[in-house]
């Protein structure tokens, strides 16, 4: 079973994600076995925004697996600004590359890529939407540190409103059986409803906390993330609540033994440097896990991919899709796709409902 | 036969460029035979202006020949705008790499850069004067689907008066025998007098129209290319003559069947998007003809290079260049180099005639 | 013997560098044995400040050994400017790679690197402070001009005040036997006192001069460098001051016939152009010999490194560093070490000399 792209996490079977663990498993084992196993094929990796780290991530797997690397990091100077569309971008590199990862500030864009691509498409950050890689990485830190990936209590802390590798990381949990979830965070960032509702609806639990103290010690599983300074209405309420949400050598002597501490980096200052030091600190760690969960899905992906072009949709439904974020309210090519719901459509680039 | 460089595709004979034509051909059928060709050389690709699609074309061939790159894409951050002479850089950069590729804003720096390199170098586009291996792709796309480069009618559509992939595919089809022109603009952008004057001399037939409705019929191939905004007056004369210059299908009715499409990319929007789902639209196939030109002019040069330096040539004649676009009047070291003409001088690096 | 990093040369052993300048001859001489010896490797360049050309010699000496590059060279638009602090990545970077080249604006940034690294860290540049892989290829090229590094008078012109290569060269030929000095400088840009006392207490002799005219016909070696326009009071000063140390055939006349002539580059114009053509002027192949002492050093490192991370020191004494430009005045999580000495305390990062 193989995907020919990797755009959201939560459409891939979970048969076909534990596939791409289990071979992450054994690359991480023996790697020398797969340093020749893209021998001859070409990544493009197409940074619309930068983000140096995901993209070294990335190429480091290419290299690893024997494959190489074009693409660029910085649209600004390159002829990508001078204004051409998205599907002749795609149309062409996916002439050059056998594989690409895109990286994009549109939501939506990543999908998009896919109706014009000869190659397999790789999700790397589509705006605020979906960033499955990081999320496969997550899961993957996770079996190798606890073992498991079900009947754990995942403390998640930090900004639970806008965070999107939160939101994929419960989504892709409540898939496997019996996990809880505690969510520390203000009032003011908390989960948003339709991630409570389909915790409860999946038979989960979840309980929330506006105290990295007080709960800490009921979790199995840390997920630290950062709460951004412009989320606050003002810098005095940002000061405020920041320390209580900034895990120190203090708040961790009252976490369990087997705690395992993630986080998805860059950090600014929500750990503490001396936590580093923790051996319950594994967001370090994660990102060679995130490595090997790369070299195994860009092997997945590559399996039996043939260069072909599938037929264009048409437009579903003449509407324009009313978040201004969307790809297709800046590329006006893209035909219009909606999937019908009870209450509205759902456009399938950016997943907003429209009534 | 081998050039040790390619910098102007009007000096290399014919039969050299057949024979690169040749092994293009064999390479797109067989790849594979090629995936070692360049193990263990490198190319240096040198973008003193951003050109992302170029440079991404050329490391993808020179990666599926085996070999790497390095190279800059960015002058602007790179210690070269740190006022380094582009002597020195190319120097230099000829000690590490096996074969340059170079793209300058100035005319004339690709031919100034074989004075100083030890490796062959190959022009990637010298401000708005040559872009040679544009010109290669177009007729190895015509070569694989018009399967001849003679007795074709060729339209060419938009700024004929300053694009210089339009002239450039005019002189290499010259060569050709018993090719006629259609030249599709405005009048403001015809084609200039010089090049007339090459197909009159040359025995060739061109007519010139104002509506690409009324010639689309008579053409077996279409060139189409940009209208810039900026070559016209104002916004009005550019609003009411671009739409006649605009590829849709509707025009697309009146044309034959056989019709091939090419275009060197980016566009704009001169070409509508529904075009590209007919079967005549050969313009994204193109970019990867383009890749196959490449990799065999990369291992044709490649072929019989040794790193070598030649002896530096004296200036025969002490007089500044008239044109301020060309290389020699910001590298001052460069020996001024001039072919004496009837009527008066033509600079070497940049062509421009001096009285 | 093998060091683990490379951050200054004056502190690796004499015979270490002696192995290493072996192997970069026979890599000179027989590239082709050593074209796979890195194979499967990953370098990583992270150039916090561009530097073209360095970061190309890496590169192409890390291919010509093999192996493969990730990295940056625009810090300004890669996230790691987001405000990551050093240690995350390079504590990151060295889980997807086997040896980290990095290039920081800030003095003691390579040593702060070394302590979060996995793998070995060679410093290609720390702000002001030391860039070891250039004296390497100094005297590489020395050995292979001059035949041997003992009993030379050479020749150091420019700025010898502020140059860090011409410090760091000093100090390395004075750990050979009988080497003399001629510093030909304006009084306002001599070398520094504690460099004279180096030079002394070794038992070398220096001279020094104000023309490089007078002095040219005494010395083996030129060492020519840059002086920057902004060490000036006014341009008028520096107008009348540059000509007497800018090198030109005139003085190149009064030169001994076995002279070679050195230049870390980029040049600006204190070497004049026609020099180039001299067969004394060796700075061209000096960037090749660079290349070569470059693999060499890299394979050199690869030797017998591990991924470990060794344990961080702590503080050895509570002060902060008076350097500004020292990086524990950026990244305040460094341990704070000082080494005792007579006279107060030296910064291990930048060596700043506290009371």
């Amino acid at each position: 079973m193989i995907s020919r792209h990797l755009i959201d996490l939560d459409t891939m079977p979970l048969e076909e994600i534990e596939e791409i663990l289990d071979l992450a498993k054994v690359i991480m084992r023996q790697p020398q076995y797969f340093s020749d196993s893209a021998h001859g094929k070409i990544m493009a990796s197409l940074f619309y925004e930068p983000s140096t780290r995901t993209q070294m991530s990335f190429q480091a797997a290419m290299l690893k697996l024997g494959g190489d690397n074009i693409g660029f990091d910085n649209p600004l100077n390159s002829s990508v600004a001078k204004g051409e569309s998205l599907k002749d971008t795609i149309r062409v590199v996916s002439n050059y590359a056998d594989i690409i990862v895109i990286r994009h500030p549109l939501e939506g864009a990543a999908k998009a890529a896919t109706m014009f691509s000869r190659c397999p498409v790789i999700n790397a950050g589509d705006g605020g939407h979906l960033h499955p890689t990081q999320t496969l990485t997550d899961i993957f830190t996770l079996l190798n540190t606890k073992g498991t990936l079900e009947n754990l209590t995942i403390g998640i802390c930090g900004d639970l409103k806008y965070g999107r590798t939160v939101h994929s990381l419960i989504k892709t949990l409540l898939r496997y059986k019996n996990n809880r979830f505690v969510a520390i965070s203000t009032k003011e960032l908390g989960l948003p409803d339709y991630i409570k509702n389909m915790i409860k609806n999946s038979g989960c639990d979840y309980i929330e906390s506006d105290s990295l103290e007080d709960s800490i010690g009921l979790v199995d599983v840390l997920y630290m993330t950062r709460i951004q300074r412009e989320r606050f209405d003002n810098e005095s309420d940002y000061l405020k609540q920041k320390g209580i949400f900034v895990l120190d050598p203090h708040k961790l002597k009252k976490a369990k033994y087997g705690l395992k501490i993630l986080h998805p980096l860059p950090r600014v200052d929500e750990i503490d440097y001396e936590v580093d030091e923790d051996e319950r600190a594994v967001y370090f760690e994660q990102t060679e896990y995130g490595m090997y969960a790369r070299m195994a899905l860009i092997l997945h992906l590559l399996g039996n991919s043939a260069k072909q072009l599938e037929p264009l949709k048409e437009s579903n439904l003449d509407k324009k899709c009313g978040n201004p974020r969307c790809i297709t309210n800046s590329e006006h090519y893209l035909p219009k796709l909606y999937i019908k719901q009870e209450k509205g459509y759902i456009c399938e680039y950016c997943e907003h409902t429209e009534q």
